[in-house]
């Protein structure tokens, strides 16, 4: 098999302005997928991608090799091998993977969207890709179906999203550039803000049925115009002496304070129609 | 005000190293806060550092020069400007906030470890500096006391882990090296781990009264030491087609957890007594 050795390869300039541009991911509507967990997970959801591209080390390994015949059985997808000194300068960190998938965006389903929505997340202003990333992350894992992004969010495509994400993109339906005004307006349930200025705090209001969380910047947090626009504005109660936390560890306690209370309320009416 | 442009002065030396070397730092008992938010939190409690030090156009900001008059009051500390080129390099982020702090770590106080402690976490090979950094951050949100860090930790004082702490670090009682089973066995409160293999889940064990969590590696989770050393074994429920959760997401969820439980204990003992 062929191994690309230069940097001036047409496909190797494409990965590297992949990995950099946010502008040229949303004109080409392709993006990178680093490591083979997260490739998985996109496999198992989507099929193939449109090219994995391996290092010379990785591809010499004959369990790697092994495991992309039991991955991708009789129809592998296209497979580029690059030299490892080439991959190193290609990949997006320190201590490269190996193996690098190349996707197309997956597109919004048509069944999302109808005002039925049960759980969704509203960001603004959330600028740091890893803070994303784990925001997905826990939205999947708490079970959201749809999060809307503000247009001066981090993109959520960014190999580095995708990769503090672990596969939650694949789960979701993540709406980009949305006016978080309008979102909130026409949902359905409760919308609930996050911010200093609450009266009251996350653990005594109700987040059974419809909720929408708002969360935002991590240094300036929510606009004006979207504390207004929700319908109940909380505070996390923090006793410690510090009264602090990262935005994606705040999205975290609210969305598993949803499930905790999804799952009394269940339980509830279970023993209540025995 | 003199400023150093070269490379070669021992002091830029010191402070790359710093940056670059836990060894470095266990060995000099110093380190690198970065950003003047940072730095403010460590003044209010610890008092002034041993050396600030800014770029250039940082002291040329009136603004800047106005606000550390106000932070330091009549007893600035050390004072060292080093041109905006030299900063840049010695900066550990891309975009630099021109200034940085030389402090020695602080020590233990000689109040703990009696025996005594309410609210506690043991982490177990956490290995990225912003995962233990976020921990420490929720942590301290929620008053925990102690944290003990096993060998293979990241280390609690390198500059990134400081930087995603946010100051958590002066308001814990951070123990370095710590034999987690010895402090899991003299623990005198409940230990709760967090593992695959667990019975229950969080949301159906009491978390009031003393309570010690346990966190293992990003990837390979708990040590089956650890998970029998621990008194409970619990999973956090995730209803999501995507059951993973960022460590730090993790920590935080069970930290606010056992908030709520003591807000409604606390709360239900008052009406009890009226």
């Amino acid at each position: 098999m062929p191994v690309i050795t230069s940097r001036d390869h047409p496909l190797i300039k494409q990965l590297i302005r992949l990995e950099e541009s946010s502008q040229y991911r949303k004109k080409t509507g392709l993006t990178l997928l680093d490591g083979i967990h997260l490739i998985q997970i996109y496999c198992s959801v989507l099929g193939a991608p449109e090219n994995l591209i391996v290092s010379q080390a990785y591809i010499d390994d004959i369990e790697n090799e092994h495991f992309l015949t039991i991955l991708f059985g009789h129809t592998p997808p296209k497979l580029t091998v690059v030299s490892n000194l080439l991959f190193r300068e290609i990949s997006p960190v320190k201590t490269p993977s190996g193996i690098l998938a190349l996707i197309a965006l997956p597109g919004l389903k048509k069944d999302v969207s109808n005002g039925k929505e049960m759980f969704s997340v509203l960001l603004e202003t959330i600028q740091d890709p890893g803070n994303l990333g784990s925001i997905l992350r826990s939205a999947a894992a708490a079970s959201v179906k749809d999060v809307y992004l503000s247009k001066q969010c981090a993109d959520a495509w960014s190999p580095k999203t995708l990769r503090a994400a672990m596969g939650a993109h694949f789960f979701l339906h993540i709406h980009e550039d949305s006016d978080l005004q309008k979102v909130a307006q026409q949902f359905s349930g409760t919308v609930v803000a996050t911010s200093i200025q609450a009266n009251r705090n996350l653990f005594e209001i109700s987040l059974v049925g419809p909720t929408a969380f708002v969360f935002g910047n991590e240094g300036a947090g929510l606009s004006k115009e979207m504390i207004q626009a929700a319908d109940e504005n909380i505070v996390i109660p923090m006793p410690g002496k510090t009264e602090s936390l990262n935005a994606a560890a705040a999205a975290a306690i609210c969305f598993f304070e949803k499930v905790r209370q999804d799952r009394a309320y269940a339980a509830a009416t279970t023993i209540g129609t025995k």
